[in-house]
């Protein structure tokens, strides 16, 4: 048999990231890959309660559900997302194997082949693999500390007429920054002129580590679903576990009816157990509080990496301090290819993700994004170590500067 | 906004099927539309000490996993497998999320726009809601009671060069029949010598009525998965329950590992928790003992039906009695219409799903699928007094023959 693969099978390229953690697994490699939660953190006690409280309920658990998702926690998040500003019927959300379905569902109902997505530059990974499978022009937009430059982006909407932009403007992946207020309103403001969808992910707007800033999420600046050109899209991934695999998305009732459509050719719908579980688990546990621990200990691993990263004194190598979500990136000297790093480092048994992959384009090879919150204290001092070994090494070969 | 929705989303068209389970839920009306399995069957307590046992573990099942699945799942599965004749090493199988995520991942890597899929006639519905979003050709091939009918499959591989033929060979749905292993082989043969894949969706085969008999796998007949024309697909939705949301797909590795860099975009990966508990369920609970109980009460189900349908005496219906599966297939009279019986049977509090749904072109609107296998028997004789008033007033109005 000779298998005669479809052309959009060229978009699906396999993550780097997760083929560093494919490589990793099992070994006594220290991983800065991976955006991995702690599992010190993941609630056993309290989903093993709630599950417990699903399967007592009988067996409605473990039957065919909805295709939008398990109603009551529909109206749980609802609640959720209302204290911040955003209010959703149930009918205006839908609930999705993790946020990585509603980008990849979004853009089967919204985009064709050949029409443009504008994303931030550098963006997330997994994003740029829908786009490039749906065959999608992707163009970025040049983005600095507080997101994307507007003046750039309204060159760019009059040059490609783009039919949606992509933003993580909250403690984004990979570049760990937060848009400014001006930002996000001007981003709205353009796009409603210009009839042009908005994908706001907000994977990490939890994991905030300044008490008292709001970061107003852009779907929450036009007010209500009706009508609003943002589709939002969150996760219990990173404030509750990633093996529940429960996302959802929020927009108008007509986008988000269409997103269901799409779901039911997918998938028909999410593990009904993982939804109730969830649902269970909001009733029964105090997830702020949870949500509260978490951040504190992962500003506290920032702080520790910042500080580990300082004191290699490397020349030449620069980073912002995040101010939430899980990652450092870092920028290192120009003509430093972090490719060939990553290859020592991982002889010296760490690992990072080169930057080269979050760009839909032309990409920065001087970048590296580390994750420091998968790794405790002592782990991340070694891990830093054998770093420093590998950043001996290429400069011993490549008689380069860092 | 004004929301401009891809051309892709006509190919969603929302199911049938789907859209009548939502509008009876939580009324009182009967159902005989959905595929529902009988919830009574669902291992309750086996599944309870599993997930016990998943989370005594510790925090890996609330992790984020491996893409293709949960290995020592596959591994089991695997197992389970080969004693059907089909050997297939981990890396030849990917674990989805149900089984209709395998048709979803295998068209986006094997399908462009604008290519030939062979199917039945009938076939499943939510099959051709995949293939009509790829925006594929679909074209059916004459089927009688023991499969497709090879010279109209030959004269259409002529006609069409198609990229796939999607198959259900064993309890289809809808239609209930068993291919005879003559059209097995002779669909595998043509297959090979016109480099067409098969898909071959197998989510039935297990709830077989009749001892003894063996309906050997298209993809068995093929022998080893390295070269084989075949993926095959199978849930555990209808052995242990649907709401665990876990199918797998078999096939030569290299299908195997472009359906993974699929899902990576889809979903990442299925649920971690539902996966181990599946496998959990596997070592510690005899599901071969549990599968012969439903099988046993499922045969009864439906010959309390059969019987049921005969009591009527409707004239001109016909049926097939399955052998397995979940559905009766019935044929009205020529010029009678299933949808305006089904608006009446809706009145009188009683659901089934019209057959014209399940035809890629030309449907045969005098056609109906009836499910047996989610009501139990006094149920199931309510139910049908209500389908005979229903079939009484559409006589009254038509003044047609039933």
């Amino acid at each position: 048999m000779d298998y005669r693969f479809s052309q959009s099978l060229e978009g699906f390229q396999s993550s780097a990231v997760r083929d560093i953690l494919k490589l990793t697994q099992g070994k006594s490699i220290i991983s800065f890959a991976g955006g991995l939660p702690a599992e010190e953190h993941f609630p056993m006690q309290a989903v093993g309660e709630a599950v417990e409280r699903v399967l007592a309920q009988g067996c409605s658990a473990l039957q065919y559900g909805l295709t939008e998702g398990y109603l009551p926690l529909r109206e749980s998040l609802s609640g959720r997302m209302a204290r911040k500003g955003m209010r959703v019927k149930p009918e205006e959300m839908i609930l999705t194997t993790g946020s990585q379905q509603a980008i990849d569902l979004l853009s089967r109902i919204y985009i064709d082949p050949g029409e443009v997505i504008l994303v931030e530059r550098p963006t997330y990974l997994a994003a740029l693999q829908v786009f490039q499978a749906r065959g999608a022009r992707i163009v970025s937009v040049e983005s600095d500390h507080d997101g994307m430059n507007l003046d750039d982006l309204a060159a760019k909407i009059a040059q490609h007429a783009p039919k949606m932009v992509y933003v993580t403007p909250t403690f984004s992946n990979p570049a760990g920054k937060v848009w400014s207020l001006e930002r996000r309103k001007g981003l709205l403001e353009q796009c409603l002129r210009a009839n042009v969808l908005i994908l706001e992910d907000d994977p990490y707007g939890e994991l905030q580590f300044e008490e008292g800033e709001r970061y107003a999420s852009i779907f929450s600046l036009y007010g209500e679903a009706k009508g609003n050109p943002v589709v939002y899209t969150s996760t219990f991934s990173k404030i509750v576990a990633p093996g529940l695999r429960t996302g959802w998305a929020i927009g108008d009732s007509e986008v988000i009816r269409n997103m269901a459509k799409a779901k039911q050719a997918a998938d028909l719908h999410s593990s009904t157990m993982d939804q109730m579980t969830l649902y269970q688990l909001l009733e029964h546990f105090d997830i702020d509080a949870h949500i509260d621990v978490i951040r504190s200990d992962y500003k506290q691993r920032m702080k520790l990496m910042a500080s580990l990263l300082r004191e290699q004194g490397w020349e030449g190598v620069s980073w912002l301090e995040p101010k939430g979500g899980m990652f450092f990136w870092v920028e290192l000297p120009q003509g430093v290819k972090a490719e060939d790093l990553l290859r020592l480092a991982v002889e010296e048994g760490v690992a990072f993700v080169p930057g080269s992959s979050f760009y839909a384009g032309d990409p920065a090879y001087n970048t590296m994004r580390m994750n420091y919150t998968h790794s405790d204290a002592d782990t991340m001092r070694v891990g830093m170590n054998r770093l420093a070994a590998a950043v001996e090494k290429y400069r011993a070969v490549r008689a380069a500067a860092i």
